[in-house]
């Protein structure tokens, strides 16, 4: 399923990209005077091989819910418990994340795809658990290779079950205590910055906590053999493995998946981030299909955006996770596209152009 | 009409503005982890009085449209009939600001305070033309105090109406060539800042016309002896008819009406924080009620915002106006307060709280 994704999915199309931008300097509007939206929607004419693009709606919010063997490191002074509690309260509408999605006009999807417990049958809730949280990065890989590859294609089905459903656009969502932990090791493996650089403070630790965090962090990559730039699409497997959780694992899979779709998905905060950069390796043109929904507090996500090259719609110190920073950037990408549809050109408005 | 409207403004309630920030800390997300939307939350439960404060459903959008005299001295390459144009645009639904309106769901009003033309009745156009443009600002008195005067009771009214039909959110718009040079002036004279720090491109002008639209705005300053910081309301209403715009004038009356009716409002770009910088000489309070959608590329922008110790929402390169940039922030806006509503606390959802 892997590799029939990898096959499927296209790069931008250079003549819709052309197009896209060509169409917008003829809206009724000075040229270039909608900054960044300019690019969204021209990103997406690419994305979509057509100008302009679909509005992205409706939109679907999954939230990819695991757990880490690296919370016994205490890398977090949250319990792990609340990862599960937190399952239970997206499922009862009572997260941010719900409220957010409801202002949007989002479905909530949770994916159980490896918290460390057995939870119970519920609407809106997909059981793919891969295992009961991961292994201590910090000792040794967190998964096998095959349990990466497993989760990663429950990622995929996820996205094309949505997909299937009616989503128009995918927004990615997560939940894990200590995830991090683990998002600040692979942007580390990935962008070759060391992890004191890509460190934050992820839902408020103190300094002892952090630089403790940091010393789990080196030792994991260290342990693992990843601590340098991946190269390899078998190395990016390797080490989304060693380091990762399953939910980053499963967001490789749900942006690959939407790739594959042609439709686009709305990156949130640093696990998004961290999974972006596997995808990216595992093939660069599903990054195409993205779009950086905000900028996270967390300094790792700077990092994997530069190394991305994603700029961020929403940039308000969010440091929440679940796919909150994507749900608010949602209503802009579809205003951004919404203009390609709906907007006069000066020549239908009647409206006098600026002379040259 | 202005007097008993500032009367009727109340400051933010700090009571509301302790328990807002209270209840934020017991809801079930790390603390402080929504950023800028916590303060968005709280600053609008001071405002209502109230925690939570009513989800600001439904918007209205008024874009004021007017002429500046200064249009004669070549401070900008587009012909002033495009105001006019663009105001037929609005009407017809084929302007930027009517996407972003759809995809918010907000409706749209364009008034005529000021356009240098006469305007068949069409609807959605709201008639409150004080004259058809204004002076010359660089020779003389943009327009009289009573005419300011009756431009700022027009705006009063626009949101005194739109509240009575519904509205309980109000976003500011504006559409009149020219009038970046209006609000560089006023930015300037209202911060005390040179007006080669707070003029910029508008909608796109190369060098000379930039060195030439600084050179107005100082002529415009000394001409009409307004070039220092305004300390008291005689002296902003004074240099809002010296150098301003009728639509400037009308916006300070929405803002002072939005907040006497405590309703929030939601503040676009450059224009609007100029005629923000108005309405907080008039009363400082009527701010509590504003909240600045987005910072718009013109440099003037940021220097009202810091002057107004205002955080934009977005920040995302616009140049536009017309109220895009309050349209894109409002379901930011939305989204902050929903989650005082619907969100559970720690206690509700039995999820664990960290340690202290």
């Amino acid at each position: 399923m892997l590799a029939e994704t990898l096959a499927a999915i296209r790069p931008a199309d250079p003549r819709a990209i052309a197009d896209a931008r060509a169409y917008q300097d003829r809206l009724t509007k000075p040229r270039g005077s909608l900054g960044a939206l300019e690019e969204v929607a021209v990103r997406l004419s690419g994305a979509a091989g057509a100008t302009p693009p679909p509005i992205p709606e409706p939109a679907a919010l999954a939230i990819f819910a695991a757990d880490h063997g690296v919370h016994a490191r205490n890398v977090t002074p949250w319990p792990q418990e609340v990862t599960v509690q937190m399952v239970a309260n997206f499922l009862a509408g009572g997260a941010v994340a719900n409220a957010f999605a409801k202002q949007v006009g989002a479905t909530v999807t949770v994916v159980d795809i490896g918290v460390a417990a057995d939870l119970p049958d519920a609407p809106g809730l997909v059981k793919r658990k891969i295992g009961y949280g991961t292994d201590d990065l910090s000792v040794g890989p967190a998964m096998t290779v095959d349990q990466a590859v497993q989760a990663l294609e429950a990622g995929i089905s996820v996205a094309r079950e949505l997909v299937a459903g009616g989503a128009r656009c995918l927004i990615t969502g997560d939940m894990g205590i200590a995830n991090t932990t683990a998002s600040a090791a692979l942007i580390s493996a990935f962008t070759g910055r060391d992890p004191v650089e890509v460190t934050g403070r992820g839902t408020g630790i103190d300094d002892e906590t952090h630089a403790r965090k940091v010393e789990v962090i080196r030792e994991a990559l260290r342990v693992n053999g990843v601590n340098s730039v991946m190269t390899l699409p078998t190395d990016a497997l390797r080490a989304l493995a060693a380091v990762g959780g399953f939910e980053h694992a499963a967001l490789v899979g749900f942006i690959l998946g939407g790739a594959a779709a042609r439709v686009p998905l709305i990156l949130d905060g640093v696990i998004a981030g961290a999974a972006a950069l596997v995808a990216a390796a595992l093939d660069p043109a599903a990054l195409d299909h993205c779009v950086a929904g905000h900028r996270s507090a967390e300094v790792g996500h700077t990092a994997a955006l530069e190394h991305l090259g994603l700029r961020p719609l929403v940039d308000l110190e969010l440091r929440l996770g679940e796919g909150t920073g994507g749900l608010l950037a949602y209503p802009i990408v579809c205003a951004a596209v919404r203009v390609m549809h709906e907007v006069a050109t000066f020549d239908s408005a009647g409206v006098t152009e600026k002379p040259v």
